[in-house]
């Protein structure tokens, strides 16, 4: 393909702070200024609507112009890429040109407040995406939250700032930008500077090999650079705004949430939850109580998240000129600034993450990109899970069982397993309190994109929370029989505290009391050999002397009848839309008519996913056929099974290659009052049913219960080009 | 009861915009400080795990006695409440407080971010809460979207400020607040109002009977009353902050949106949606193509909504001295800054609201409390729906198909049908351009609650948008023949009015061609007869003198093929949070345990809202019964039943206590290999079923397919006291 391996990566809880989802490998300029329309109200008197009436007629035959001319774009861009199919880059993008254009034609989704002029980077998902969405988060509850019996919650979106400081997102959840001067046009720092050096190492042919090395490392090293650093790279090579050549201010941080306020006062802080973990983190208490103060549990969570992208990342309309990927406005449903996240906190005890369900997985065998093979240059490639696990390659049993019930779902939906793959964060990536982290990355028409992350967050969250709550997040582990452990005791010796600090005794005792066994030890060593010793105490912000008389530090053994512990977390983070965006891709493809004139649009979903089961047709219009329409519509909503009914006097032909557009895998066509014809989707077969049965059969075949390979061998099948002679 | 009639209304899309929701014959002092707690962190170094390890224990054993307390507790609330059952309002109070302390103690809801003291006024669903929500919310979906074949459609919560200036919420979504002017703490200026007026009423006996008329009629018009209104009758009445007796400021309006910034640029106001309808209004074109250009048709959204509510909403921990309810902290799930709502926008021709399925409804017979009623001082009375549609009580068949509709639903759910009434909107309570609004009224400890706003808001929000965004929301009605129809037409000469009005001739020519026909017949008129208008233009802010060379104004006949127009929209809103509360309440009983000595709290949801539909428990710890225990949660897994296997050597009639409490209707007790037995949990009668039949006889029970009556009837009945020997 001619375009290089490209990472999406997702903006997910388990992301490191600082990496949150940037696109990787990419640059793109910020405009500063909002896609937002503000069109002036036309006319102040009501009385518009004469004018309106006339507006409408034509907007309406425009609206239809448009649609044709749409259609035909579509299909010579189809045509294009099937000819010029050598080109890979041509091809992706005639491709995605193609999924796009019937995804927002059959309004799978739309862009936001669109008579406005939109909001960049908002979408509606409209009838058949709302469902296709539906149907996605109602198999992830059955194939997570009921199979694992996990503990859903449901939290509000407005978070207030203790918790997002605690979380680190307040003070670290920003981007480097830096302004034009003059202008005031915003850019991502690391951007401009990736830019410079892709460019250089293109064009630049007089470079020296020692330049373009040095190029090369700034690129790899991008994202561990501070803000002085960026800074000065900035001014070292010389790099101004993009478009104007004007000079660039130092990089300073943007933060990426919504902020808001809480109340009329306006003096409580808030903001829009850029994630929905940290409202399952501040529950841990009282879900461990629930869940029987047991190990190991999972709680979930379904809901929205913001993030306040630049703007720039949906307005540029041109891919950039190296092999990376530009987003442009057309990056649809994958860099969006609110989204459905579906995330999963799997509380363990840090010293036993084993899985009694690992079995179940440890034979899938899928492809997996470790951390070496990244790094060597080689690609992924098929391991056994099992092996992966026991080799060391995956950290640890739980985070390999939920890599294997990722694959299984992914796959479920209709993800091909081909452009599904396990990619291990490599060091720099990670955040230094993660154990492990790996990506479940799809392949899409923008390369490979980020959809689930899944990492071993250690005991990072709860002790954060616990730190600022004084709340303890913690579990026990009750003990069969006590045990004598050696402990550290630290005992502050009050009275001459008092004595030395007076008011801030207070402070430096409990200072002391919370050093760990490292501080401790050499404090004491201290104490020993000097007799006093330098100690900082950070509520009072300076350092103070701490003499032998004023705190005795031993060892002591004692009995435990317990042991309490912070858990570690595993948390799976699942961007909805994203997963959604790339079905849509696997699932499309072309086909010609039976005429062989044009080519008709297909979504293979799967029936669990379809937004809408079946469709009912009477053949032709005919009342007795439009009675037996109706009461097998009937019975299907009395089944719960989403359908559509059409009785107008278009062909069938027609109606079928409509729904088969919408991925509707059964159609129900009514050719006589005793029995009835079901059609599947891909294979055009038809088999013919008595009108009782047909609802049954179609929620069998939807439910999953049955196949449709099953039902073909069932039932008579229909001879072709009887009922659907004009298809 | 002691308590009298007191309405919460629901902050519904469909209420007027001025009276959005407020509680109705309430007052409350508003703190003007947020309730969010902000411990300073307690420590720097991460050495504090020792600490919080002994701090722990205490708080597990702190934690237990709590809990003990509280159940103690809340027993003792309940037989005070029993024995003094003859006054209503305490038995009332005692009854929520036993609702609320099951809910919180097992979890149904939490206060949200609780460790960091919390935020008034939000609320997280925990698992068995978040089930219920869950279950509601996909029985509305069968229940309204796949029974109707409505258009789900799924848009963000972020809002671009254009799009609320166009609803109307940016200027008007407000509540007229009051400041102290020593220490800046807030009122709503009504409720202090309302307050004075009722205390006056109660307490000063000496009040002349014209007096007491007047502060009488003051609260009747409160809803109407405008700001300079409003701050006069504080100063006539010398009203002062309730606590600090300061003077107050005038009244001022406080937006209750939670304001935000799109974009990194801070010029793109946005704010969190304050009802989903908008979403599907500025939708409106793409929908109705959708749709195949036909109306009626319905689109449908469930989604968060955001309002920052004053807080002392929740603060103030007393119930006032009035009879009407003072919001206490224990308003729980009723008033909140973040909600779900799911809401239905059913667009119609509004020449025809008929709807082809009212006689599916028309049947149906419930408590109304139409207009009349409550302004004569009667209450609700049962009126067969049909009746109330063709006596006119009823705007029209679709609102009445909706009534209905919502009847069934909320009774679905387990609502007590003598609880729930539908009460109509005065006419000070409906916006000037609603048709009609009828509101579906629960009853419940607070008193009759409104839960869903079914409004006929006639065309107002489609022209709203039209005309802020220049984009026609309208139908199209083709008719079989082209009709004659009279039709104004006005013509610009733009000749004249170029050499007139220069630059500004544009202008002028969009001003004539958009008047309305009244305006226009008066202009022909004034030109007929001066020869001259003075006209004015909005877009140049000033008025310009048209002469009868200017624009000929005439009617002539003309054929049309179709009728433009802009359709009405029928919007029953839904509170989900509402319903679900009321829910909680109409479910909620105790009864004595086997042995007498204690109260048992039960849900009895239906099977359809249970959080958990089953359980399976082994009678006693033995592995042969444990595996058949497995084995049957494999089954029910794979059939998609929520459920919860307890294999702990608890008795057994604790185990059916404890998961009473949390409304499971089925227990499956293990107490043989062969067979089990199956219990209800308000009969509390048991089956006994082969094992092998056992999931699919829960499968039947829980999806409605079956009765427990018949399930009682088929299978061999289990002799009570040998497999719940301890219950």
């Amino acid at each position: 393909m001619g375009l290089g391996q490209i990472d999406i990566s997702l903006s997910g809880a388990g992301a490191p702070l600082g990496s949150h989802g940037r696109v990787r490998g990419n640059s793109s300029q910020i405009a500063g200024r909002e896609a937002i329309g503000r069109r002036s109200a036309r006319k102040c008197s009501p009385g518009a609507e004469n004018r309106r009436r006339d507006q409408a007629e034509i907007d309406a035959a425009v609206e239809a112009l448009n649609g044709l001319r749409l259609e035909k774009a579509s299909i010579e861009r189809q045509l294009q890429a099937a000819i010029s199919g050598n080109d890979g880059s041509l091809s992706r993008e005639a491709f995605r040109q193609a999924v796009v254009n019937t995804l927002e034609r059959r309004l799978f989704y739309i862009p936001s407040f669109k008579i406005y002029r939109g909001v960049a980077g908002l979408y509606d998902y409209g009838p058949p995406g709302c469902a296709v969405k539906s149907n996605v988060l109602a198999f992830w509850r059955q194939h997570f939250v009921l199979e694992e019996s996990m503990l859903e919650v449901d939290c509000p979106c407005v978070t207030p700032e203790v918790v997002l400081r605690a979380s680190g997102h307040v003070d670290k959840f920003t981007d480097l930008m830096v302004k034009d001067e003059k202008t005031g046009t915003c850019y991502r720092a690391d951007h401009l500077i990736k830019d410079f050096c892709n460019e250089k190492l293109q064009k630049d042919l007089s470079m020296s090999q020692e330049k373009a090395a040095e190029l090369r490392h700034v690129l790899a090293i991008l994202d561990d650079l501070s803000t002085e650093e960026l800074g000065s790279k900035i001014k070292e090579y010389g790099i101004t705004a993009p478009e104007t050549k004007n000079p660039l201010s130092d990089p300073y941080p943007f933060n990426l949430m919504f902020q808001t306020s809480i109340g009329p006062s306006g003096l409580s802080p808030g903001y829009m939850r850029p994630e929905t973990a940290q409202g399952i983190f501040v529950n841990f208490k009282d879900l461990y109580y629930y869940n029987g103060m047991k190990l190991p549990f999972a709680a979930a969570q379904i809901g929205q998240a913001f993030r306040n992208e630049a703007s720039s990342l949906f307005n540029i309309a041109k891919l950039c000129s190296c092999t990376c990927l530009c987003i442009s406005p057309r990056q649809g449903l994958l860099r969006v600034r609110e989204f459905t996240l579906a995330e999963i906190e799997h509380f363990v005890d840090p010293e036993n993450k084993l899985h009694p369900k690992f079995s179940e997985v440890a034979n899938l065998e899928f492809l997996m990109f470790p951390r070496e093979e990244q790094m060597s240059g080689h690609s992924a490639k098929r391991i056994p899970l099992g092996e992966a696990v026991s080799r060391g390659i995956v950290n640890n049993e739980t985070l390999g069982y939920f890599i294997g019930r990722v694959y299984l779902f992914l796959t479920h939906l209709g993800i091909d397993k081909d452009r599904l793959r396990f990619r291990q964060h490599l060091a720099n990536e990670m955040a230094h309190y993660a154990a492990d982290c790996w990506d479940a990355e799809i392949e899409c028409s923008y390369g490979w994109i980020e959809c689930v992350g899944i990492a071993d967050r250690s005991a990072y969250d709860l002790r954060a929370h616990s730190e600022k709550s004084g709340v303890p997040l913690v579990a026990q582990e009750r003990f069969q029989e006590p045990r004598e452990v050696e402990k550290l005791v630290i005992n502050p010796v009050k009275k001459d505290l008092g004595l030395a600090f007076k008011g801030n005794q207070r402070m430096v005792v409990e200072a002391l009391e919370a050093m760990n066994e490292q501080e401790a030890l050499e404090m004491k060593a201290t104490l020993e050999s000097k007799g006093e010793a330098q100690f900082y105490v950070c509520t009072l912000g300076k350092n103070v002397t701490i003499n032998k008389s004023m705190v005795t530090i031993s060892k002591e053994i004692k009995k435990e009848h317990q042991r309490v512990f912070t858990p570690s977390v595993i948390e799976p983070s699942f961007g909805i839309g994203r997963i959604i965006f790339c079905l849509f891709e696997h699932s499309f493809y072309t086909r010609p008519s039976k005429a062989g004139d044009e080519q008709l649009n297909v979504f293979r979903f799967p029936p669990l996913v379809a937004p809408i089961k079946c469709t009912v047709f009477p053949l032709v219009q005919q009342p007795q056929y439009e009675e037996v329409a109706k009461v097998i519509s009937q019975s299907l909503t009395t089944a719960g099974i989403s359908h559509k009914i059409d009785i107008t006097g278009t062909s069938i032909g027609k109606r079928y290659a409509r729904t088969d557009e919408l991925g509707v895998p059964f159609a129900v066509t009514v050719d006589s009052t005793s029995s009835v014809t079901i059609r599947e989707r891909d294979s055009k077969d038809q088999v013919r049913v008595n009108v009782e049965e047909a609802a049954s059969v179609i929620k069998e075949v939807t439910d999953g219960r049955r196949t449709w390979a099953d039902v073909w061998s069932t039932f008579p099948h229909h001879a072709s080009g009887s009922a659907d002679a004009d298809e």
